[in-house]
């Protein structure tokens, strides 16, 4: 049984580890710093099909579908899968994993998705639902672009503050067997709303949910930010990752020296032009299953916090003048 | 601890049960047959807010304070809130809830999400992670036409097979603690994709995902449609209904003495002018949150199914001339 602690953390009892991991992405991020970790790049932002939705829709299948050749599993052994995307009525989840015909749990937390989806994976073995789990997440740029802001034709300019949607998605297996790392602890956050309304700022609007949780978590574990190897947000960017730095600093709480950010980790931000970062639920997935759980399966991290982050708004409430409600949630994984 | 039994069918072990459940709803909905069931009416849709996105949010806040209320709780006895609505990037839950200060899981299922969030906050509470959890969905006619169909000023005419998306918000509080009914098992469905692709057709796209949930957990759980008092589907309208009772007498597991659907209960089909019934993610939280609560509740009904459908598409995918994937997940509840 799990049991929960302090204010919004859970302890796992059961020994929830991770069988296996993947991440696809497309060509940008097949550029950056960590193109040797991806498990595939493809260089055709289409994919192949005739739509960018589609596309995002099999870059969740291709990483799926990777986690399980890794492990030498197929979709008839995993009981559930926790999917969710940033398109409308998370059709790249549903589309993408409609023909694997594993029971499908559609989760939405914008750019958290896969620290949630993780999450409730881990609950669902908890509580003795499951022994196998599938979590994934994507994001395509194109078609990002293309809902949220302008289609590409536009040539729309972007501001300083904005991100760049990470055209990947990362899966990862997780199961009661010996795999690595495990996952010890984990904080569901609750929405933060700072009253933050640019959309092109998503940074600023997310880091006061990213503090919010981290700050919990360690209250929650007596645990402090030296305790861990890194404390990984995604994806606040430059501006998001600054203001989180300064938040935490005022709460006596730093972490500069540990912290890094999925949106920094994925381009190389003089020379890719992406300006304040990668964003999307593909980023944080697709950093999480190439470069740190690797490096925690070889034991460079022993013991660290994901937390990844969202904004919880649509263009439409942006248009009506509303705000950037913003939620994180940390996944505490220890080789 | 809870266990998998048979291909998809999860028995939970703790006694997990209704703390307390509450509906709003708007005027169609309140002039329908159920009109004394539903916690509170409201005549105006906009709720007196500025836009029909916003009184949906309201709506899903109305809801839970309702659920809180008629149990002597507050949000801070909460552990998680599990919310979704149809909405682009569920803005009903995240603005409707941000308030609350609850940790928060959003889930997508389209129609079929207050199903699953049940299941997923049971789940929560069987492994320990949570003793008391709220579930919740939303939709709004007047949101979901702007942004499934056309702007409520075009006077678009409506095919007969279209469904009136319900107005309306259900919440469900769940704990360990002695309330009535409990929830026995779960059934967490797989996406079934027939090729139907007829948006003003959702009840025949996901008629056959009812049916093969329903089917699974009949088989699952070596019983037979006569052992409930009960199998409620939400919302298969007219047409779904109809195709779900030929599918499963063609599987040799008549059900049509049993079934009754949250979208032929919630309005009369005869004067109320909806086409084939009521739909939406609210459709089957109301219905399930008022007559049906209160039917097991008085003792009416001892043992039923409750089976959400969803279609999982979008404007964008059937624009694209995608499918309609569909799925459907069963709650059994015993008195």
């Amino acid at each position: 049984m799990s049991k929960k602690i302090g204010k919004q953390t859970i302890l796992l009892d059961s020994e929830i580890s991770v069988l296996s991991y993947a991440s696809v992405v497309g060509k940008k991020e097949g550029e950056g710093p960590l193109k040797n970790s991806f498990d595939s790049i493809y260089n055709d932002e289409l994919l192949g099909e005739d739509s960018f939705e589609k596309a995002e829709s099999k870059l969740q299948k291709l990483s799926v579908t990777a986690a399980l050749q890794k492990s030498k599993l197929t979709e008839k052994n995993i009981d559930l899968i926790f999917a969710g995307d940033l398109l409308n009525q998370c059709i790249g989840s549903s589309f993408g994993l409609k023909d694997l015909e594993i029971p499908f749990v559609g989760m939405y937390g914008a750019c958290s998705t896969m620290a949630l989806s993780t999450i409730m994976a881990a609950l669902a073995i908890e509580s003795g639902a499951a022994e196998k789990t599938v979590s994934v997440t994507s994001s395509h740029f194109c078609s990002a672009e293309r809902q949220f802001r302008f289609p590409l034709e536009y040539g729309g300019q972007r501001t300083p503050t904005s991100q760049w949607t990470v055209t990947g998605s990362g899966a990862i297996i997780l199961s009661k067997e010996n795999g690595s790392p495990k996952i010890k602890a984990v904080s569901i956050g609750k929405m933060i709303d700072l009253n933050v309304k640019d959309m092109n700022n998503m940074g600023a609007a997310m880091a006061p949910a990213a503090a919010d949780t981290i700050y919990n978590f360690l209250l929650d574990t007596k645990t402090t930010a030296k305790d861990y190897d890194l404390i990984l947000t995604g994806d606040l960017g430059v501006v998001g990752s600054e203001l989180l730095n300064q938040i935490m600093i005022r709460e006596n709480m730093p972490i500069s020296n540990l912290h890094n950010d999925c949106g920094l980790m994925i381009y190389d931000l003089k020379s890719q032009d992406v300006h304040a970062g990668g964003s999307g639920c593909g980023c944080s997935a697709a950093v999480l299953c190439s470069e740190i759980l690797t490096k925690m399966r070889i034991g460079k991290y022993k013991n660290i916090l994901f937390c990844a982050t969202g904004a919880l708004m649509s263009p439409t409430s942006s248009l009506q003048g509303g705000s950037i409600p913003s939620i994180a949630h940390v996944v505490n994984f220890q080789a």
